[in-house]
């Protein structure tokens, strides 16, 4: 027996057709630093989406699943590419503008992006760059930057606006299969080569129909909402694709992501929702501490990236903004779990779900497999490697124009699966809570200790100014954890002392016998505790390794 | 270049697994008509779902696609046989137990139902139908209810509970392609034979997704929903599936359909929403009038199947409960349109928005058709058949064990859009307002008369007590408006003073020439106008037809 529905792919394009009309006066607003920010309606911009593609198409020769690439802060320019480019059949490639230079060069050549994007404030990142790219054959710059450092550019520069202008308002958008590729991410892990992440209409659709529902961000057209994680991150959690479903108001802020102009937009624009990671709801509450804001409008925010500190939950709480963590990677699109709490639980019980990284959708089915591999139980306890699976996580990475898709085994089960490389537990009910990254954590007579515990109740002795602890050889047990802690000025805890501080709290088969004082815990670019670092130290002997015995 | 994402298929049995688990304590309670009503939790109808699955494969043969029929109320076993049978991979066809005998033995032999699962309670609708079964081995009995009907029953006939007993609690549900046939429906036209529907867990699961978004009914798990529409009745409007999803609590009537029950269990129980046809909401109000009830934590009432009159909206609104329109059909899952007024209108206008039959999802394109098959606009004005076209709308009809699908003219069109056979227009931001029925319309000259509207302007003179228009041949305009008039008691309105009241607000070419006194209007089984019947008599010369001329 069939089915007599019709098969009907789900796409991007059908959400520009039906953003454009049926939600055609909801409308992207766009932060400028003038008194009057840009505002452009859906309607406005699917047909600016129809002039690019025809622009892309007739005028740059973009064809078939070519790759065209974004270097651009979150704007109306920036979401017209969104839809033109997955729409007219190719794909997008966002480039994080955080990378560092030559990694922005090895992905722009690995993806072989045809053409690339560039907001005219971005051009000082791309003009040295240029010389190491092979595959780029255009330039089209957009908005207001000085255009000099393209001067000598070794292919042609082309006026965003200029291009759009005499391009007809319509396009005969083909057909798509649904598994098309539409949009890549690439994810810079601390070692190897950064990994290309393909996302395909039907993912796509399916997360933003995900992100539209109630259990989700659930946002309808009577919301707008500030998008400050960028569009070169995860498309924005989502977001630029998500409201034109719903016809959702979308407040942009460009280049403007300093405490004070994100105060000053949510003051005068009046945002629903904002999405943004913990750091700039940190500099945004410094801000409004200083120079307080009207930001009545605003009632919801999604937190993601990190998790979100207890305090700051609790001080956004009290200026009436409800704090939602979510939580997501490249690979999983990348809505993995959103922490709305159950129904019927206290007051206090609910900020505890609120702080875990929150509950799964039935999209993403998640597992935990503990150091053997063995499948783990939801009892809130057992902490594994976190595991998914779903229409919207990826199964491989992208391998270049040459090879095939990427499944490394420390990525991907052989069943297919995401290994996501959080370590954590589930609850009987769903809620994700993360305890480690499954590289930091101790695998020890096929047990797991979590870094980060061990971590953190250090860090709470009063004479401890930071710890970090990292797995090292053992030859009885697998590994075992070193603690390696720096004293603060005129401390003088010895290691007795503070293993006995950590017994009060950590199982005793749980506690380090090597430890050493260093004088500051290493650090990578973006402020993380860099343990590769320390395990090399340790590894040379660089380090003053003192055995503290286990008491009897 | 290929997408990176994983391929997993959307099925019900992903929202079985999710919603037994991670929603596993939301309940579903079962009116009994005793003072403690019947509660279940997902965990549990997890449990049961997978008893009944071994209990239908392995007691009862049940393999591959064969098909399982229910003729039950709403209750928490019809919501097992929701999961158990597509998991399992067979096609669950509910049973319309309004139907009349007849029709309901033609659907059980087209679709080839090998077993039944029957409440005791509509034994007697079933036993009469027996002899006239050609493919059911296997009836199996749920519930209270005298069995001493089927005692000559020519097949096995079997306890639920006793087949359920000694059965696993888990089972290993196969992996489904999305595309696989999960649950039929057959819709009963007024001409021809029943049509039979088939849905897929992909259209399932994405209609569920619909469901939840907060633009639709956008339900969580803080809510109860009382689902008075029928299982039976395109899967309840797809809330037993929606609910798995979110954890929303279900509340189901079983037979306690009458305004007092429901009264009751809406006071006692407490649900946040409610779906349920207009005439249900009527009786309710007329209940709650003659004995108040506390009825205060329902605030959201879904209303579909036929409009909803304003005075009646009007009243919940009084009441606290917002009423929500919502259109769609069998053919459509159902949730086609649903009518959640935009942001940024009057209040006025909101109540216009909410009168209309709803807004297109994403997921739902629409377009409108002119009598000579040219797509119309969307301007709010210009009236046309609605034609549907999305991943859970029907393409054809199930053509039964030999032939292959239907797909006849009158309902689906060349290029596979569903013809929903309703006439309307849709508003620049996609709402759409049915104005008629197509086989109805009136098709003068090139252009569409409504007859629905000429008569809700003629049952508006004080004079008349019912009216009813057809389209009658004529040589020159192909087709012309007849007007039939039933007159009220001792009242002698004439037909120029008729047709001059119409011409106060119809378009003068739209005024009918031919006029006649009818002293009743025939009526369907249900009670609808039967216009077959007057242009059967009109075709037959068995009316007194009068020309009135038009006045120059």
């Amino acid at each position: 027996m069939q089915s007599t529905m019709q098969d009907v792919p789900l796409t991007v394009t059908r959400l520009l057709r039906h953003g454009s009309t049926i939600h055609g006066g909801s409308t992207v607003t766009t932060w400028t630093g003038a008194a009057e920010p840009h505002v452009r309606t859906y309607a406005e911009v699917g047909e600016r989406a129809a002039q690019l593609a025809h622009a892309l198409r007739e005028d740059l020769g973009v064809d078939s699943d070519q790759r065209v690439a974004t270097l651009m802060w979150n704007n109306a320019e920036h979401l017209e590419a969104y839809f033109a480019v997955p729409c007219m059949g190719a794909v997008l490639h966002t480039l994080n503008l955080r990378l560092p230079a030559e990694q922005l060069a090895w992905i722009v050549n690995h993806a072989a992006d045809r053409v690339v994007l560039v907001n005219g404030s971005l051009i000082p990142l791309l003009a040295p760059l240029l010389p190491h790219l092979s595959s780029i054959e255009h330039i089209v710059v957009s908005g207001p930057g000085d255009r000099t450092p393209l001067a000598d550019a070794p292919v042609p520069v082309h006026e965003y606006e200029e291009l759009l202008a005499d391009k007809p308002t319509s396009y005969d958008w083909p057909e798509l299969d649904e598994r098309t590729a539409a949009a890549m991410c690439y994810t810079s892990g601390t070692t190897g080569d950064p990994k290309g992440v393909v996302y395909s209409h039907r993912s796509i659709y399916l997360h933003s129909m995900q992100v539209n529902m109630a259990q989700s961000m659930g946002l309808t057209d009577r919301d707008t909402s500030l998008v400050v994680v960028p569009q070169f991150h995860v498309n924005a959690w989502g977001l630029p694709h998500a409201v034109f479903m719903t016809g959702v108001n979308l407040l942009m802020p460009d280049r403007f992501l300093q405490p004070e102009p994100l105060a000053e937009m949510i003051e005068s624009v009046r945002p629903t929702h904002a999405a943004a990671v913990p750091t700039i709801w940190q500099g945004l509450l410094g801000e409004l501490t200083a120079k307080p804001r009207d930001i009545s409008s605003l009632t919801q925010v999604t937190i993601g990236g990190s998790a979100c500190p207890p305090s700051l939950m609790e001080a956004y709480d009290k200026l009436g903004v409800q704090v939602c963590h979510a939580w997501g990677m490249t690979e999983t699109s990348p809505l993995g779990t959103v922490a709305r709490p159950p129904a019927g639980v206290s007051e206090e019980e609910e900020l505890g779900y609120r702080l875990t990284q929150g509950r799964f959708p039935a999209s993403v089915e998640p597992r935990l497999t503990g150091p053997g591999g063995e499948i783990l139980p939801w009892d809130g306890e057992s902490a594994g490697e976190l595991e998914v699976r779903g229409p919207w996580i990826a199964g491989a990475y992208y391998g270049g124009a040459a090879g095939e898709d990427l499944r490394p085994a420390d990525k991907f089960s052989e069943d297919g699966w995401l290994k996501t490389g959080d370590v954590g537990t589930i609850s009987p009910d769903g809620y994700l809570t993360l305890t480690d990254r499954a590289k930091d954590v101790i695998k020890s007579g096929g047990e797991w200790i979590s870094s980060m515990e061990l971590e953190n109740v250090l860090m709470s002795h009063p004479d401890v100014a930071e710890a970090a602890v990292v797995a090292v050889p053992d030859d009885k047990w697998g590994e075992r954890p070193l603690a390696t802690v720096v004293l603060k000025e005129g401390a003088s805890a010895d290691f007795e002392t503070l293993r006995a501080f950590l017994g009060e709290k950590i199982a005793k088969w749980q506690l380090p016998e090597r430890w050493a004082i260093i004088p500051a815990v290493p650090k990578t670019s973006v402020g993380k505790f860099d343990k590769k670092v320390i395990r090399r130290q340790y590894a040379d002997g660089d380090l003053d390794v003192e055995q503290v015995k286990p008491q009897q």
